[in-house]
């Protein structure tokens, strides 16, 4: 398409525009895939009527590129829930868009999942992290509503092209280390503004080593430094997990950054020595290793999310948990990220043994991760979590306080009822 | 204790006052089991530290027969539940009683399964269908928060004696009808003040032949006749059930209405010929055959609560289920009445197929039965339910619709999507 090198943004960004585009230009790109969930989907529809008022076709630009998700308030978790999932059904009815309803799991883990994800792919979602799909080199963004309610309309949407901020990760992770350490420790280096309205992008030897649950805890999180997205050179991890999911798929190696791309600047790390990280309230950059928080008492514990909810994640905590009772007093709350990964976490005996040390399983969705509607912590109270956010009554109360960390970390501090390194047990 | 013939209700209330008394009589009664839970259970606090102010010994009158569940709003599916955990868990802190926290079940399974109830004891507890508990033939009523604070404070509290109305039932229960479709089907006779400040009693060939589980939902559906409580007579049944639940339990036959007592009516039936009964909005007595309501569409179906949440109702579901798959678009929430009954559920590989086809399986609680933290009906929606209650907005909006069914019922229709006969498929 190009001679002049490029980052695999620019790659994507020129392919969705038309043209050769550089960091810093404006285009108009076109969407390959629209995501949007069933508490920001309401505001896109009826953005999306009110743009089309008057036309005599009232039809999105192409429902096969759409794909709706009910997972932040399910089973409705309220009146205004219990509207918007019968708006959201007519909507994709009317429509003939794809629509997970409330049995399916968390967007963000729904639609790679299912095959709605593939490298080069243009994607935007009426959620702050959408740059999930950047795993698998991706260009995925968050928006709003209102933005949505163009998208849906025309297929098009503005961007200045971002600039990349590239994260060269070299060596092993050590033992009870996972990449949710290495995500929350660059945050914590770069700050929450670190990566903003850039690209960033995970790359080098480290990156490579991990398999895609991890690659998507890494991308996950790209917006917690301001990125605009979170990429990650696809490669035959990639290929291996697209290929059980997208028919006929095959890995393109033009979607990748050039060697000589223009950078806006290469952070050189080595995770060779990193301890497990915990960011402490009430921001996600506030970041430390786990041995200066060890002893913090913790009321309640949430592995799940977008994050760290994978069948992956289970295991690792599971792993942590060992035969040991959970502490006394504790609340454990364990919410698969999806149907499948919960399914996978039932058949290795998880939800089983999880049930049985009085630890509370629900079916998937976005659980405690945003306040919604189970697990809010009380006045005072101190939760742990796997998820993305640690904001100021992000799960509760504002006189609550969230941490974030691995979900090995959660498992041990799951047996000792405060924050405990899993390095230690 | 008497030579005079007695019902049951009124030798408990005998032995509850320390003197012999009939029907009619007003009476200050000793309080041997006081249950109240999450919801209803701050308010009683309240009262009771209103009761002890300026006293020096701020203690209960027995934490040894007090319980505590939380159960309603679980995990803390609001703010205000968050606090109200907190309080509820320093009260039981603070006077030693023993508190079944958010991962333990429904209170009305937890507390005969935890052995908290047995013949011939008075129990109170700040929840209607606490009447759930005569099922052992114990005399057991709801009541409010304030009259709870008092029992707290007192152990005491009064009472008239009520009168008691006997149904007395022969014949055996047909193929797919349970002790659910008889329960509705004596509301929908006699009405919802057909028992009004009456001790229901439930009796004859027909209730002997129940076991524990079909039991309990019959006593618990006594306040839906308006009965004050729900009465079946122990026996062989009963004693299996306890004595593995009550160390060195023994069944004493005292705690039986005399044959020869003083019954305010007998009621006479034979459920030889009875049809699947479902409860139609929106009131409990609005009670029809199943057979005039096949095909009415559904859009919810919720199997589970205090009324039929045990293992034994979710297995008559999966048998109505068998191997089919969910019809499209409906919802399948099943939630179990408590852990131990979950974990039944679960090694009988029932929450597998149940997440496999898509049903939403949730941790014990009480769930949408009273329109809680999950699974609301939206507008012109319509549920079908195994719990007790469907009056109107129960289980969401006011313009929704519930209809309650046994589980059979309840898992025939899960596969067609509307009201469907057990019997038929």
């Amino acid at each position: 398409m190009n001679k002049k090198p490029m980052t695999l943004s620019e790659k994507i960004f020129s392919k969705a525009s038309g043209k050769n585009v550089a960091a810093g230009e404006f285009v108009i790109a076109d969407i390959d895939r629209a995501m949007t969930h069933d508490i920001t989907g309401p505001l896109s529809v009826k953005g999306f009527y009110e743009i089309m008022e008057g036309k005599d076709d009232k039809k999105v630009w192409d429902p096969s590129k759409i794909v709706i998700v009910f997972d932040h308030q399910v089973p409705a978790d309220s009146q205004n829930a219990a509207q918007n999932h019968i708006l959201m059904r007519k909507f994709a009815t009317d429509q003939g868009i794809l629509n997970y309803d409330v049995f399916e799991g968390v967007c963000h883990q729904v639609l790679p999942e299912k095959g709605h994800v593939k490298p080069g792919d243009l994607i935007v979602g009426t959620d702050s992290h959408t740059c999930a799909y950047g795993a698998f080199g991706a260009f995925s963004t968050g928006l709003g509503s209102t933005d949505m309610a163009a998208v849906l309309a025309s297929g098009k949407l503005w961007f200045k092209v971002p600039e990349t901020l590239r994260f060269n990760v070299r060596g092993n992770l050590p033992k009870h280390v996972c990449s949710k350490d290495l995500i929350l420790h660059l945050i914590g280096d770069v700050g929450v503004e670190g990566a903003r309205y850039k690209a960033a992008e995970f790359a080098g030897p480290a990156i490579q080593k991990m398999q895609m649950p991890e690659r998507m805890t890494m991308s996950n999180m790209a917006i917690e430094m301001g990125g605009k997205a979170g990429l990650i050179e696809p490669d035959q991890v990639t290929e291996k997990y697209l290929k059980e999911r997208i028919p006929n798929f095959s890995l393109d190696s033009y979607w990748k950054s050039d060697a000589d791309a223009n950078f806006s600047k290469i952070r050189e790390y080595d995770v060779s020595d990193l301890e497990p990280q915990v960011a402490c309230p009430h921001n996600v950059d506030n970041v430390k290793p786990v041995s200066e928080l060890v002893g913090t008492k913790v009321n309640q514990i949430f592995v799940g999310s977008c994050t760290n909810g994978r069948f992956e994640d289970i295991q690792m905590m599971m792993n942590a948990i060992g035969n040991n009772p959970l502490a006394k007093g504790i609340r454990l709350i364990v919410v698969p990220a999806s149907r499948t990964e919960y399914m996978k976490a039932l058949r290795a005996g998880y939800v089983e043994k999880l049930m049985d040390i009085g630890a509370i399983v629900e079916s998937p969705c976005c659980g405690p991760c945003m306040g919604g509607s189970f697990g809010r912590l009380g006045d005072g109270e101190v939760g742990l979590s796997t998820s993305n956010r640690n904001f100021k009554g992000r799960q509760g109360s504002p006189n609550s306080f969230v941490y974030l960390c691995s979900p090995e970390t959660a498992g041990a501090s799951a047996i000792t009822g405060e924050i405990t390194d899993p390095r230690e047990i």
